[in-house]
C-alpha cells in the first residue's frame, strides 16, 4: 500500500470496524452519544437518504477529520477547516495554472507590438501631437520611399507613417507615442545605406525622417568643432566651411548624401579614414540622443578629452538606430590641408598591398590621406562609363591624395614614388591640373554611378568587407576568382590602407541575383577565416546579421543584446536590425 | 448606517422579525419544513445551546448566505461557496502579504556581499584553485600596497586577498569564486592611477594582480599591430619594439609604469594625444575579457576597422574595471617618425595658448606630436630638482616634439617659430642633441618627480581636468589666482593642444591637505563651467564620481548605471568606483 493510498484511508470514514485508519490504534474506542452523531449523516437522514445499515465504528484519530461522519466539534468549525483546506487548494492550483497558463515572458520572448487597431490610434495621436501639413505623411508614395533603398535587395517593408520632426522635442514625442503603443521606430535620413537599416517592420513602424533636422548650430573655429543636427549632409558641412573661408573640415567621408545621424548609427568611414580614422575614433565629440523611454541625454561635454568613465557617445556609434535616436552631435573637425592626387598602376593586387604596407610606415606615411585600390574591372568601369576623356591603363592601380604644403608633398612623393617603383609599379603619375585631380577622385567616390554607367542593363550589390592589411591581396585574389567561377562580372575597389575592401557585383535578373547573394555570402566567410569582419563600414542592417555571432561569438552577440535589452526593454528602436535574431 | 454596517447585518443571523437585512424585503416569507431548518441551529440544539424563545424569523435574504443560520442548501454546497470565499481572501491576503514582506529587490539596493565567513570561505577555494607559493596571497604587505597609492588621498581600504593570476583562464576561475561568494573583485597592475581605482572594498574583496601577465604574444609587423596581455607595460612594449629593430610604436603614453589593462581601464592618454588622440580613439583592435558572469569574450576580429555594430571594445575604456576584467588586447601600432625637441617662451598662458590655437590649424599641425604647457612654478621646479645642468627661463613655456624627416622638420620649424613670435614668444629653441631632447621630455614626463625633488618637505596632490582649448586661458588663470588665494604652491603642467590640464599641488601636513582637497572641487565646477570635464585622462575612480552626474547630467549617469546592472548584475567588479552613489 503506497503512502498515498494509507493517507487517503485515514482521511476516509470508516465503515469497517477492524479499519481505523494508519495513525489511531491507540485511540480509545467508544460509541459515540448520540448527540454528538454527525452533522452530516443527520443531514442525509433529514434528506431521506437511505443508507444500508452498517455498524456504527467507534469514533478514533477520524473523530478529528472534519470529513468524518465521527466528527464531535461544531459544524462551524467543521466547515470553517474544510473551508480552508479546499481554500488552500483553491489558492495553490490557482497559483499553479497562473504560472503554467501565464508563463513571465521568456528573456529571449518576441516583444509585442502595437496591433493595427493600437497602430491607427498611434498615428491619430501623432496627427494630434503634429497638426501641421506635411509633418506626419501616410501617403503611399512616401511610406515606400522610406521604406525600401534602390541599392539593397534584403526583404523590406514599408512604414506606416512618416514623421518629420524639426527638433530634438519633436522627436521625444515621437517615441512617448511609439513607447506608448509599442510601435517600432526608425531613424531615416540621407537613405544612402546598403543593407536594408531603414526598412520598416513588417506589424507596423513609424519613420522618423530626420531629413528636415538639417541646421548647423554652431561653429567653433578658434575650438575647431561644430555643432549640427542629426540630418545634416557631411558634403554640406565641409561646402559651408569652405565658403565661410574657414580652414577646417570634417573627415569622415562616406557615401555621398549621407547624414550625421546615419554616420554615427552606422559606424562610417570612407576614404580619408587610413589617415583619420572611422567614426569610432574621436570625431564624434558628443552626442544629443532620446533614449527610448523619451529621455533626452548629452553623452559628454565638448571638451577633445575625457576619461570620465566608459564613453556613452561610442555605444550609439554603429548601433544603428537601435539604443536611442541622435538628434544633435559635436564634430570635431581637422585643420585643411593641401592635397594632390597620384595613381600608379600595378601587375596585380598582392603587389599594390605590399606597396601600400611600407609607404605607410615611412615618416611620409601620416602624409597619405587616402590610398585606394581600384582593379582593373574597375578602372575598365570608369573608362567606359563616359566619365573621362583619355581612357586610363586597364590594370590594378592605386589612387593616392597625398597632404602637406607643397614642399612637403614633393619629398614624400619622391618616397611613394620610390616604393611604388620597387614593389613593380610601371607608371606613378600626378594629375596635371586641380580639375584632373578632383575628377579622377569623383570617379573613385562615385564607383557605383561608374560601375552602373559602363553596365547600363544591369544593377548592382555592392558590399564589404575588411581584414587585416596583410590578408587583403589573398582575399581579393580568391574572391576574383569565385566571382568568375559564378559567372559574375563585379568591380572591385578598397580603402587598402585599411584592408577594407568593396565589391559592388552586377546582375540582370533574378537568377542572377541569386548567384550574386551566393557570391556574397562566400565572400563574408572568406573575410571572417581570415581574422576580419563581415562589414568594414556598411554596417549589419538586415544584411549581415546572420554573421555577426560568427564573428564576434556568442558571448560578445550576447553582451550587445544585454545592453540593447537594459536601455529598449520594449525592443521599439529600430527591431529587426542588428542583433541576430 | 453605514454600508459596511448594512452588509455586516445582512450576513448576520437574523433575531427580530422585523429585520430582514436590506435585500429580502420582496422575498416570500414562510416557514420552513423542519427537514430544511438550518443545519447550524441543529448542531446548536444538539450540544445543548440554551436559546432564548425567540420567534423563528422567516427566511429570507440570508437564506442564500452560506454562513447564516437559515442557509436551506446541502452541507456540501455551503463548504463549497464557503472555501471558495475563504480561497479568494486567503489568495489575496498571500499576494499582499507577499508583496509586503517580499518586495521585489529596489533597483537601487544595495548590493549584498560575502560575509565575513563566507569570504574565509572564498578565500580557502581561492587557495585550493591555485594551490602553488605565491599565487593566493593574504600577507598584509601585499593587502597594504594593492589597497592603497601614495599618490591619492581618498579613503582607502586594503584588499582582503590578492590573486596572481597567468592566464585568462585563472582570471576566470577567480571571477567565478569571486561571484559565488559575492565578493568584490578589483583588477591591479601598474598601480600609478591616481584617484583611488584599485583600493579595496570595506566588506572584504579580492584583488587581481595583473602584473605577472606581461607578456607580449605575438607581434604583426606586416599589419602593425600587436597581441599582449593585459598587464604589460607600454614603456616595454616600445622598448620590445626598438630592441627587435621594428619601426613602429604605442602612442598612448600615460604615466611611467601603466600597464595595457589599466591603460584600457582609464581611458588613458598622455603628452601623444594632440597627433595620436587617446585610448577612446582606435589603438586598441579588441580585448580579451572576462565578464563578470565568467564568460571570456574578445571584443572585436584584428581588422582595422569594422561597423559590425557598436564597438564592445569601447564600453571597457573607461570603465575603470567595473563591467569585466581585460586580460589580453590587440593593438594597433605608429610608424616611427623621427622627432626633434623645441621649447618656447610665452609672457602668459593667454598668450601661450593662441600660438598653439593657430600652429595646430597649419598645414604642419600634423607634425606636432606633441605640445606641453609648462607653467613658471613647474619651470622654477625643474630648475630647483637639481636635474638640470643649464637652468631654464621661469616663465610660462611650451615644449615642442615636431615629427618628420629632417627636412619636413626644418620647414615645420619655420611656420611654428613664426606664429610664436607672433603670439609674443621671446624664445624660440631646439634641444641642441638628442640627449639634451631627452633629457627635457624626461623633466615634462616626470612632472611629479620634478615638482616633489623641488620641494622635499611636501608631498604633492595631483588632479587633471580638461576644456575647449579657447578656455583653457581662463581656467589657468583663474586657477592659480584661486591657489595662490588659498595659500597653496602648485606647479600647472598641460597637454595644451587637448585644454587637458595638470595642477600638481604640494602640501605638508593635513591641515594644507584639507584646503588642497578644497581646492581641487573649486577646480573642477570651473572646468565643468567652461564646458569641461572633471577628468582629461586620470580617470574617475573614488575621488571624482561625485561630479559626474553635474557633469553629465542624471540621464547619462543613468544610461551608465543600466550598462553597468546589465553587464555586472552582483556589482562585483570594482564596486564603489565610477558609478556616483
Amino acid at each position: 500500500m503506497s503512502v498515498l493510498q494509507r493517507l487517503g484511508r485515514a482521511f476516509r470514514p470508516c465503515t469497517r470496524p477492524g479499519n481505523r485508519g494508519i495513525f489511531n490504534s491507540a485511540v480509545r474506542r467508544e460509541e459515540p452519544p448520540p448527540n454528538l452523531r454527525s452533522s452530516f449523516a443527520q443531514a442525509e437522514a433529514r434528506r431521506g437518504v437511505q443508507r444500508p445499515p452498517a455498524e456504527l465504528p467507534t469514533p478514533g484519530w477520524f473523530r478529528y477529520s472534519p470529513w468524518s461522519d465521527q466528527y464531535q466539534g461544531s459544524l462551524k468549525t467543521r466547515v470553517m477547516i474544510q473551508s480552508l483546506f479546499y481554500a488552500m487548494a483553491i489558492a495553490l492550483t490557482a497559483d499553479y495554472l497562473d504560472k503554467k497558463v501565464f508563463p513571465p515572458p521568456s528573456e529571449d520572448a518576441p516583444p509585442k507590438y502595437a496591433s493595427p487597431a493600437e497602430l491607427r490610434i498611434a498615428i491619430q495621436k501623432l496627427q494630434q501631437a503634429f497638426p501641421e501639413a506635411g509633418r506626419v505623411d501616410t501617403s503611399p508614395d512616401a511610406l515606400k520611399t522610406t521604406g525600401s533603398s534602390e541599392n539593397s535587395y534584403h526583404p523590406e517593408s514599408p512604414h506606416s507613417v512618416v514623421v518629420r520632426p524639426k527638433s530634438t522635442e519633436d522627436v521625444v514625442k515621437t517615441v512617448n507615442i511609439a513607447r506608448e503603443y509599442k510601435v517600432p521606430i526608425t531613424a531615416y535620413s540621407g537613405a544612402t545605406s546598403l543593407e536594408g537599416h531603414f526598412s520598416g517592420y513588417p506589424s507596423g513602424s513609424i519613420c522618423l525622417d530626420m531629413s528636415g533636422m538639417d541646421q548647423i548650430l554652431h561653429i567653433n573655429v578658434e575650438d575647431s568643432d561644430l555643432i549640427c543636427q542629426a540630418g545634416t549632409r557631411w558634403e554640406d558641412i565641409n561646402q559651408t566651411l569652405k565658403e565661410k573661408g574657414i580652414p577646417l573640415f570634417f573627415p569622415l567621408d562616406p557615401g555621398p548624401g549621407a547624414t550625421i545621424g546615419g554616420m554615427v548609427g552606422t559606424g562610417c568611414s570612407g576614404t580619408n579614414a587610413v589617415r583619420y580614422g572611422t567614426a569610432k575614433a574621436e570625431w564624434f565629440l558628443n552626442l544629443t540622443v532620446v533614449l527610448p523611454n523619451g529621455e533626452v541625454i548629452k553623452t559628454r561635454k565638448r571638451a577633445r578629452k575625457s576619461s570620465a568613465g566608459f564613453d556613452t557617445t561610442k555605444l550609439f556609434i554603429g548601433a544603428e538606430g537601435t539604443l536611442g535616436i541622435v538628434t544633435e552631435a559635436t564634430l570635431r573637425l581637422a585643420p585643411l590641408v593641401p592635397t594632390k592626387v597620384a595613381m600608379a598602376q600595378f601587375p596585380n593586387v598582392e603587389q599594390a598591398v605590399s606597396a601600400v604596407q611600407e609607404i605607410l610606415n615611412t615618416p611620409y606615411g601620416p602624409n597619405v590621406q587616402c590610398i585606394e585600390l581600384l582593379d582593373d574591372h574597375m578602372m575598365d568601369a570608369i573608362n567606359n562609363g563616359g566619365l573621362v576623356d583619355n581612357p586610363y591603363p586597364v590594370k590594378d592601380t592605386l589612387f593616392f591624395k597625398i597632404q602637406g604644403e607643397d614642399a612637403v608633398i614633393k619629398l614624400a612623393s619622391k618616397t611613394i614614388q620610390t616604393l611604388a617603383k620597387k614593389h613593380g609599379s610601371t607608371k606613378f603619375q600626378f594629375a596635371a591640373t586641380n580639375e584632373e585631380a578632383e575628377n579622377l577622385w569623383q570617379n573613385r567616390k562615385y564607383a557605383l554611378m561608374s560601375t552602373l554607367a559602363a553596365h547600363p542593363d544591369s544593377r548592382c550589390w555592392t558590399t564589404d568587407v575588411c581584414v587585416p592589411v596583410s590578408r587583403l591581396p589573398q582575399l581579393v585574389l580568391e574572391t576574383k576568382k569565385d566571382l568568375a567561377n559564378a559567372g559574375l562580372r563585379s568591380t572591385i575597389v578598397g580603402h587598402v590602407g585599411d584592408g577594407n575592401f568593396h565589391a559592388l557585383i552586377l546582375f540582370r535578373d533574378d537568377e542572377e541575383l541569386e548567384l550574386v547573394s551566393e557570391a556574397v555570402h562566400r565572400l563574408v566567410y572568406r573575410a571572417l577565416a581570415l581574422d576580419g569582419t563581415c562589414t568594414g563600414e556598411h554596417g549589419v542592417g538586415v544584411g549581415k546579421k546572420e554573421y555577426l555571432e560568427v564573428e564576434l561569438g556568442k558571448g560578445t552577440v550576447d553582451l550587445m543584446k544585454r545592453v540593447k535589452k537594459a536601455v529598449d526593454p520594449y525592443n521599439i528602436m529600430n527591431p529587426g536590425k542588428l542583433y541576430p535574431d
